[in-house]
């Protein structure tokens, strides 16, 4: 590394994090990027869709193809008297850059651009094809973002071999770990009625709360499985559940409970939901169930990609790094399923969504030369 | 029964409906009885406690006590515009007496007036006590009412052998019914502590809901008993649960529930409390308990005044009532402690607590002669 690229992402991170782009907004970071992109030589693609900006650039042709991806848009800031110092004011104390999107996930994005722009500079005429693309709708619902681009991607034929997500995935030191995959995740709202009566006379009434104990009591100790490779157990949780008036003498008519189901590769969603819905079954519930699909899970085997990304964290950390599949969820699953293989690799999410977000600037100038040097090992140039 | 008499209770129970008392109020119903009682030879003693009016009328001296317990004060209207007539404007449709309170229970009390002023006036030396209890704080929180009183009659060692509750007891028929007993009431509110987190870390969390789901089915499932003599089985009611914050993803850090058990007297309140903290400890929960005993049970086993009440009934309604302990809770409760045996006898409790709530005006005109041949039974003076 050299002091010109050292001050080149750090100063592109400044003027990202100076951009309001609270979630979906993007507030002009995709305008920046694509404006120094398209200097260095890619075609750049501003895909919007309702409200939310999608930025897609590519250089080069043909396959391999290999794409950076990444969101401009940043959860809010929460309490603000809070923090230190203005969470839209990137600020450095005691070797951090703090700002709201310093490590979720400004930093990365500038990485990927100074990569990139290395990359092309150095190897014009690279074999396949590199790309970005950049969303304003990661940390929102997820509709209009990369689900869309996904869409348009499948529509046309556009091939996807490889995907390096830049979430913040290394838990203590940068390069500590390289997320391999990511748990499905599947949301339900259940209604159970019974009948609304005084609780001098329970005969005449149907508890739903009585009736629902016993049913949701096993949809919380069931055990799903024993993990799947690198993935945890798949596990539910009740996280909400409320019935009664308030009242201490009244059954209530109605209860209803919320739960969340994060899965791995030993599952589909369709399944999961007809396994729920047999266990409520079998305790004789009136029930009415909704499920929302927040994503399928995804998982990239040892291959290529997760070989060679093994091979520069080592190299970065001077210890192999742990891989897994633990944590949320990510825009990678939307592109695994266009049969792309999916790695994340990102700065410290210590402080990510809190007050004080912040990434170390020593981790932050060394990221584009992380990146770049992947890149290189993927399209074989070095 | 003549003429005089009908007209006499019908009278008084409409002065009784006209007087706003919604609970606590009294309205001046207490001011209007006791010149009645006191014109009639009684000695009537005031006793406001707080918001509350409280009568307590005598007659003769020493023992045996027998005594009738009412209330003046009604519960709200609800929604006036419902109701067919205004609910304090007295109104004779289709044969019954509509108004708030026809049934629940200024008809009651305005036959004790009318029974007790014909029994002295026939027996001015009867042997023993006669007594008039009247609050106005039963269908409040039941404070400042009957239980502030019997604090005092234990003061002053007042002795009180039967108590006859004029609570609408009738299911179909004036005299159908004779109660003999209530349940205890017993209500807890339940916190159970967890640790807050995100669902897809729930090995960092503990989640409340799925540590309190056993305990709760075991407590809603429990067998407590087969029930006791005229009494049904003790039943616990969860009545409110509530856990979340809304969102699908977080892991609440406690949850609340409510419940209420309804208990014989095979159990007295401290007994059900350590059964439910045994199982709530038995299953590892980290938790806040608070009671609230709403009463204990009380029952009139066989006996004079029983089986007075019996033959009465039996006489008035020509086949014998239906001897039971159901409904939810009365004054009595407080009596019954003192050494009383407690009885429930009055019309018939379809429309109470509701709109349009009304009174046969037949079996308003039967009723002082019930509860007047009752007292001659019970004073042994015919």
């Amino acid at each position: 590394m050299n002091g010109t690229v050292d001050s080149n992402v750090f100063e592109l991170t400044c003027d990202l994090i100076a951009r309001r782009s609270i979630t979906t907004e993007d507030a002009g970071c995709q305008a920046l990027i694509a404006e120094r992109l398209e200097r260095a030589g890619f075609r750049c693609e501003h895909l919007r869709f309702g409200q939310t900006d999608n930025l897609w650039a590519t250089h080069g042709t043909g396959g391999p193809v290999l794409i950076l991806l990444g969101h401009t848009d940043v959860v809010p800031p929460g309490p603000i008297e809070q923090w230190t110092s203005d969470p839209f004011v990137p600020t450095v104390r005691d070797g951090n850059l703090y700002g709201r999107g310093a490590a979720d996930m400004k930093g990365s994005v500038a990485a990927f651009v100074i990569a990139l722009e290395r990359f092309v500079a150095e190897h014009p005429d690279h074999p396949g094809t590199v790309g970005l693309l950049l969303t304003s709708d990661e940390e929102g619902d997820a509709i209009d973002g990369v689900p869309k681009v996904a869409n348009l991607f499948r529509e046309r034929g556009q091939r996807i071999d490889w995907c390096i997500t830049g979430e913040p995935s290394s838990k203590a030191t940068l390069g500590d770990l390289l997320r391999v995959g990511r748990r499905g995740t599947l949301s339900a709202t259940l209604t159970v009625k019974g009948i609304q009566g005084h609780v001098a006379y329970p005969d005449k009434a149907r508890n739903p709360i009585h009736q629902a104990m016993p049913a949701l009591a096993e949809l919380a100790a069931r055990r799903w499985d024993e993990g799947y490779e690198n993935f945890p157990a798949t596990s539910l949780q009740i996280s909400n559940i409320h019935a009664g008036t308030g009242a201490n003498n009244v059954i209530p008519g109605e209860l209803q409970a919320m739960f969340n189901l994060r899965f791995n590769p030993n599952w589909r969603a369709e399944q999961l939901e007809a396994e729920c819905a047999a266990i409520l079954d079998r305790h004789g519930l009136e029930y009415d169930l909704r499920w929302h699909r927040g994503g399928e899970p995804f998982y990239t085997p040892e291959g290529p990609l997760r070989a060679a990304a093994r091979e520069v964290l080592t190299a970065f950390a001077g210890t192999p790094p742990e891989e897994n599949t633990a944590g949320g969820t990510s825009d990678a699953r939307f592109i695994a399923p266009l049969g792309a293989q999916c790695i994340e690799i990102g700065p410290v999410n210590a402080s990510i969504h809190k007050v004080d977000e912040h990434v170390s600037v020593a981790d932050l100038q060394r990221l584009p030369d992380l990146y770049r040097t992947l890149i290189g090992k993927m399209l074989q140039v070095g």
